[in-house]
Formats: structure tokens, sequence, C-alpha cells
């Protein structure tokens, strides 16, 4: 199988290109998945950005947020099989480092993100690693499942959370994983509360049912304090990056609160310690997912524990991603975009 | 039983006095305990340096790390009798908030702190509630039980990291509490480095058979690394309160180490927390300790676990207790200090 394919081209400053490529038939232990759809993540808008092209150069066909039908399995390949529906977890592990020793293969010391530091899902056929793969229910709609690789990040935060039901939880930043977190914490049994600047992203979360605070126009610790009898979250998720947010995750946590780190902090911000000693908190960092969280991931996303079409605010065909990124870049009320990248049936 | 005892009251401006007080027989639900020893503390240094007049004024009997003998029991009191070893738990709950309500009575939002909010046992006789008592095996020495206070500290810390046998384990700061920490993870199979930049300590230390870094001479990720195979420290206990030792407990982590803030930080660090994310650190904020911790304390310090003649390195009358804390102050040496307050059999 040698086959003629679309492939979305990352090629520098800000542009991406559509050209037709090879793709040859996968090898041992490899599946080649026909991709449906591919949506667009935060780690993608930095490489239109130009802020990744050390790590991704300018020939990189990038997405690994993607749904797709296997198309063809490699030789060995016996846990997957042509013809179904699947997800891909896009974390490729060294197996020999202190962390795969350790059995924590999704953070290990060399790990290979597929769509990255690999080529990704934003091209017609699709060939990764059978380890990777997840199987969908046959009834799971695929612009749908590719809300699942997000899903699955939200899933891995929530459950470092030890979330448990009727607990007091806030989510600091409502952009598409805050949401997805908010959704997921929810589906636990968490009382959630958003707190987000952004009017159009409040506006969102209000349709989606949750309870809001913009910290910009009132106190976020005295609204938290007067919902849950002066006790404060008993979860924080810390989504928005920022130097607010950070102050408010200890301003806003109940005494042996867990606060989880989700935000990528490329500063150091200042932390009020002093807090984490007198009440005792607990800040747990959490990265990408777990092969429970996918499974876990799927299994919301079938059962409409996420709102996937609210969510899902355009889907574009892969002609189209320029201006999708463009689009993205410029809009508020844009949650997830998705890329159409092929026809699948 | 009214009774004349001899007493050290702080009276401001780095200064005590000893006078004589009367002591009232104890009431329902109270113990009066004659005093033996009683250790000096960091917050004890914190009062006679006049930081703390806010809160425990002019005519304040100090004191907490003690150990004594029941000189009579209040009426219902059932579970202590005259004559028993003891030592006491100084946290007494209001029983009615959000943190007692959780069952965290130690980090009870109006928590007295006895021998800071209510006097304490720099005196010949200390009347406390009943549930604040831990009874000592009869064999235990009252020098060396005065230490069980801090080793509980040390204990609570250790238990809440969650250290398992044979992990590498780092104590940044090696002053009393960090020095404890360190015999107590060491206690529980962790194999142990101390970082500390005053020679003394390091000495002590090496004296007390613990692996050193001085960070002022040699980096101490380098260090921590080289002994670890580069994974880095599994457990890292901060008791240093700098922010070179808050740049350490990130850089010196391993992937998903478990970081225990025991310093308290009256300043706001900056803090790496893009490594939180990365390597799924845990930050674990611990204060005081629990009854279980008491309970761990006494055995490790009735067997031996603590070597309490190294620690204890001076001991004074009650009549010498100004020159015990001007003496700690300047001492470069001196690891803990102890006061005989009375003369018990």
């Amino acid at each position: 199988m040698t086959e003629t394919i679309n492939a979305a081209f990352y090629r520098g400053d800000r542009s991406f290109v559509v050209e037709t490529t090879q793709t040859q038939a996968p090898k041992a232990g490899e599946v080649a998945i026909r991709t449906a759809f591919c949506g667009i993540c935060g780690t993608d808008m930095h490489v239109f950005h130009g802020n990744m092209d050390a790590r991704v150069g300018h020939n990189r066909i990038v997405g690994h947020e993607m749904s797709g039908v296997v198309e063809a399995v490699g030789p060995g390949v016996t846990e997957v099989s042509v013809g179904q529906k699947v997800v891909v977890r896009p974390l490729d592990h060294c197996g020999d480092c202190p962390a795969c020793n350790a059995g924590h293969f999704h953070v290990c010391h060399k790990l290979k993100f597929l769509g990255l530091d690999t080529d990704g899902a934003m091209q017609e056929i699709w060939t990764v690693p059978a380890h990777t793969i997840h199987i969908l229910p046959d009834t799971l709609r695929l612009d749908h499942a590719a809300l699942i690789e997000p899903v699955a990040v939200a899933c891995h935060d929530v459950r470092l959370s030890g979330l448990q039901k009727d607990e007091d939880v806030l989510v600091i930043g409502g952009g598409p994983i805050g949401m997805l977190c908010a959704m997921v914490a929810r589906d636990a049994g968490g009382n959630v509360v958003i707190s987000e600047v952004n009017e159009a992203r409040l506006a969102i979360a209000e349709k989606l049912g949750f309870a809001t605070v913009n910290p910009a126009k009132s106190d976020l610790a005295d609204a938290i304090n007067a919902r849950t009898g002066n006790k404060g979250a008993d979860v924080v998720f810390e989504v928005s990056g920022t130097q607010p947010g950070v102050d408010a995750m200890t301003a806003c946590a109940a005494t042996r609160a867990r606060i989880v780190m989700v935000a990528i902090h490329a500063q150091k911000p200042q932390i009020d310690l002093f807090q984490f000693f007198w009440r005792e908190l607990k800040l747990i960092g959490a990265r990408v997912y777990e092969p429970v969280d996918y499974e876990k991931a799927i299994s919301i996303v079938a059962s409409g524990g996420v709102d996937a079409d609210t969510v899902i605010t355009d889907v574009s065909p892969l002609t189209d991603i320029q201006s999708a990124f463009e689009s993205l870049d410029s809009s508020p009320t844009a949650l997830k975009s998705l890329i159409k990248v092929g026809d699948v049936a």
C-alpha cells in the first residue's frame, strides 16, 4: 500500500499549506488510520505563532486531537482491526528512563509527542504505534470523538485531584481545557464554579449550566466563601496560567484543599506558600494522560457527560486549515475548532 | 490544691523573668502536670525577638516541647492517672469550623496553640485539657521525652510525604526540625541527604551519619542527580524557608516527587510551576501533627530512632532561662536547648 494523500504542512511564519504526500503501508507494530476529524489544540496555536519552530521545524504535519477508522494494520498487530473507529493517545515513551522504570510512561524523560515530535493527524492517513490506539464504541460520532484527547486531559486532572461527590470545585480559567475540566468534574459529582474574565466564555459557561464569577468584576474569594459557608473550594483547577490565577488558587482553597496545576506557567509566579503550610494545601502537577484517562474520556463523551455540540464551535475542511487557525486566533467566542481531514464512512 | 510555683514570664523586649505564681487544682476535664523539661522552639525564639507580641502579650508563660509527670486530675478524667509520665500535644480545637467538621482538628480555623495562645510549660505545674495528653512508657527518660513534640512535627511531615522504604530523600535546611525530619525519614527507610550552608550544622549532620551537601560550595541538583542515577529525590522536605531552598526543591525533585512544605514562608517566593506540570510534582503543606504522629514520635524516641543525646545540645535550669535564650540566639553549634523546669522524681 503506497497511496497519495492530502496533508497540511506547517511551513513557518503562521502558514499552513495543503499538499499531497505519499503514505507507506504500516510496518510491524503500526496501525494506519484514515483520519476523520482533528481538533486544533492550544499547542497547535503555539506552533502556528512560531513559538515552537525549534521543536517542530518548517515541514511538520501537526494535529493530535483526532478520530478515525483503521485503514490497515502492520504485521503482528492483533489488538485492533481494519474498520474499527479509533482515537490515538499521542504519546510514545522510551521505556528506559527513571520515569518509565517507575511505570510513569506518560511523563517519560524522552517522551515523543505524536503530532509535534513526529508528523501528526492533519493528513488523510496517519500511521502510529499500535500501543497508542484506543477503540471507540461503534455508535460514537467521529466529530464528537475528536474531543476525546482534550477530555482525557481533563479526566487526568480530575482523577489526580481525588475529587469526591458533592465537593466544591473552582475552575480558574474558562478556555477549552478549563471548560472540559469543569464538565468532567461535574460528571464526577462536583459543585463547580468557573472563574473567567472573558465575557463570551462566561456566556458559554452559563449556557453549559455552570455557576460563574468574573474576578475582574467581583471578589472571587468572597464569592467562593459565600457559596461554601466560608469553607472554600475543596478542589481548585488552575488553568489560567496567570499570576492572578495563582493568587486566587490559594485564596479560594479550603483547608486541606487539592489544587491541580493544569496550566503551563512559563514564568515563575509568586506563590503564597504560607497558606500551603497553614491550611495544609496540596498542589498537584498534572500533565497529559494515562490509558485509564482515555478510557474514561471515551465513556464520558459517549454518554454525553461532555456537551460536545456546544464545545465544538467550528468545523472546517482540511483545505481551509489556514483560515481555521486565523479565525481561532481572533475569535472571542470560539472554543474548539475541528478540521474535517477526510471523508470517512 | 492551690500551690505556689515558679514560672518564667515573657515580659517583652527579649526578656524573661522567673517569678512565683499560684496554680489552682485542675477543673473538670483537666490534668495538672509537674513539668520536668521544656525545649526551646523556634517559635519561642520568635516570641523572644518580639515578633509575636501582638499574639502573646507581655505576661505570657511560653513553652510547649515538654515532658512531665501527672500531679493531679480534674473531675471526670479517667484516661490518665497521677504519677504517669506524659507529654502534651499542645493543640486545642474549636470543634465547630469547616476544618473541625471535616475531622482535621489540628488545622482548626480557631486553633489555640497551648503555650502561645494560653500559658505554657515553662512553669513547675502546667494544667491542660485531658484530650491533649499522651502517656509515655515508664522507661523513657524525661529529658529525651522533651523532644517528642518536635519529633511529632517530623513524623507528620514524613507521614504526609508517603515515604516508602529505599526512596531517595532530600532535606533542605539542617536546623532542629530539618535534622529531625532526616532522622524520622531514615527511620522509615529513606536514603537521606541533608543540604545546609552552616558548617557547624553540617558537622552535626555528619556526626549523625547523614550524607550532606553545602549548596554554597557545590551544585545541589548535580549532587542529587549523581547519587540517584539522574532520577532526583523522590521526597523533598523544604525546611529552609528561603528562595534558594524553594528553587532547589523543584530542581532536585524526581518525576512525580513529593515535596513537603515544612518551612513557614512569610514572603511569597517565586516557584518553578512549569516543573510541577512537566514532572507531575506534588507539593504538600504540613502543619503541626495529629494524635497518630505523637504516638509514632513516642515510639521513635523510645526506640532510639532519634539520637536524642546529639540533638540536645544544652540543658539549663529554669532560673537561667534568659541566658539560655540569649545563648541559643548566638550559638552556631546549638541544636536543641532544654530548660529543666522542675525536679520530677
